[in-house]
């Protein structure tokens, strides 16, 4: 895969972690463009605590950054002060899924498959991206309440495209820039130009394993609506959560934790048998090639102690008993 | 000045036209955020019908592109269907202005001054750029329920960047794909990083010169709350809407109709009493610089008869007796 990059090595500082927001974890899935707001909520407060810096003071007031009016609002309610503390936070970057966003308007329209003559295809292209970009920018409002430095940046504004499905060209250098002037980027899944299709979906798992493998974070993060990677649909009643996945040199995995005792294979088997397109299978090769570059992913789900834990960093250092997630780390 | 940019030749058709929507155009100005829709409406229709080949029915129905909610709305009211007639449009770029939108934030931070480092400025530069950001999504929707396949492109997403307030890197390439694509590209001023100041504002009057320049468009509109450009403010009984203004290889301009009896100089230092930043001087000045490329510029009153006819493209030819605006036109 040949794409247009910046050397990470530019960047002023490393990047602590890449967090996805789960589409499922942030919107309600079932309500059409509905956000769940206290999980939004919940999720923009641990960010903003395991972007500090130790030694800021977390007790310093947050500074809301978002001074536009909110529905039914007719004033701002932020009052912008002059004396304000500085707080230091580590990079972080931020990518959220579509959930009940975007989604209608992609297969309405079949704007995934391509076809931007088609007259359908090209309303579709339009009206996705209003879907998406309304929701990423709630996303960055949030954040940006928070005291969260949080800027905008969409994939298909940034120029990123596709060449059958695969990145084509996904210039980073904007968001380095963004990082070393302290801001929190916020991207998200797109519809962009595709150079054989003419256009598709480019999602945010993508985007994220796109990101890792240039700008080399510490850890990447995945909050989602569940515990993390079960052998069956968590739904099922015996379905046991994967704790901990060990991924090798040639990107193969196996769960490591809990221990199937000679059972290997058949975990694999059941895995794959209730897998569709963005399923757990596809999910957990997405994070293994991840994983193969020696950066953790933590699969948790959103708005817990849990994600709490993995945003901190600590699981880097040890996975405490209590700890309920999903591990993929490499190992040698 | 030095900037990266790309080859207009790349183009797969040209410019028809670039259109700017003033800020005092489309929103209340003295209202905090809030948009004049019913300008909006009128500007996305007479856009409609500009944009629209010739040739193309004027009596297709209108595909609406925005399937997202309506505040207030729990569904969607748009009716995506499968069969939809083509509609070829000319190759037009929107560029719009803050008016009641980003002003409060960026005046509060002092964001336009620079100085990132200020906890201030940093959260002035997130909360204008919601703000804008909001007013954009706005306009694409507004333009997507017209059926005009708009695209949200915001500067500093893309990229864009100054130094000591002057483009420094502006690489049009994203703009020029997404027309080549079939969209129209919703560009706005912003705050951007600026390599000397840390940030700064990008007002659309630069961009829109900057794209003119690089892009060669047929001719650029500046859509605004007043008839044109006067030889005092508009508000005064005897101000006199300058209709043509010519402009000289040197860039050097004149007002040529109406014509003022041995009192040019005068009209011109009239002009310049009441100007302050963005003002009428600093606004012919930049047309100015656009018509000297033999780009003619219109700046007429948005959403009126007037501002149907400069979008039509028919001023080119001729400039009927009854129109009012300004044009400004090169002379060679």
């Amino acid at each position: 895969m040949e794409t247009k990059q910046t050397d990470c090595n530019k960047l002023k500082a490393p990047i602590r972690c890449i967090v996805k927001l789960g589409g499922a974890a942030i919107t309600c899935k079932n309500d059409f463009e509905k956000i769940n707001e206290d999980n939004l909520v919940t999720v923009s407060s641990q960010l903003r605590e395991a972007m500090m810096m130790s030694g800021s003071s977390t007790s310093a007031p947050v500074l809301d950054m978002d001074w536009s009016k909110r529905p039914g609002s007719k004033v701002v309610d932020a009052d912008p002060k002059e004396q304000q503390q500085a707080v230091d936070y580590n990079n972080f970057i931020v990518i959220h899924g579509a959930g009940s966003f975007g989604h209608f308007q992609a297969s309405k329209s079949g704007v995934h498959k391509g076809g931007l003559t088609k007259p359908l295809v090209k309303a579709g292209f339009v009206a996705t991206r209003i879907s998406v970009t309304s929701l990423n920018l709630e996303i960055v409002r949030a954040l940006a309440r928070e005291g969260i430095p949080s800027v905008a940046m969409s994939p298909f504004s940034c120029g990123w495209s596709t060449r059958d499905r695969n990145i084509a060209s996904a210039d980073v250098s904007t968001v380095v820039q963004a990082l070393d002037s302290g801001f929190v980027p916020v991207l998200h899944g797109d519809v962009v130009l595709d150079e054989s299709l003419g256009c598709t979906i480019l999602s945010g798992d993508v985007i994220i394993s796109h990101l890792a493998a240039h700008l080399k974070p510490q850890f990447v993060v995945f909050l989602t609506d569940v515990f993390g990677v079960y052998d069956r649909p968590p739904s099922e009643p015996n379905a046991v959560l994967l704790r901990e996945i060990a991924v090798r040199e040639d990107g193969s995995w196996s769960v490591v934790n809990p221990t199937f005792q000679g059972t290997d294979k058949q975990v694999e088997i059941s895995v794959a048998s209730h897998d569709t397109t963005g399923g757990m299978v596809t999910k957990i090769s997405e994070a293994a090639m991840i994983a193969k570059l020696g950066i953790d992913v933590y699969i948790v789900k959103a708005a817990t102690e849990h994600s709490q834990t993995a945003l901190s960093g600590k699981l880097i250092d040890k996975i405490p008993e209590d700890w309920l997630g999903t591990v993929i780390r490499y190992v040698s």
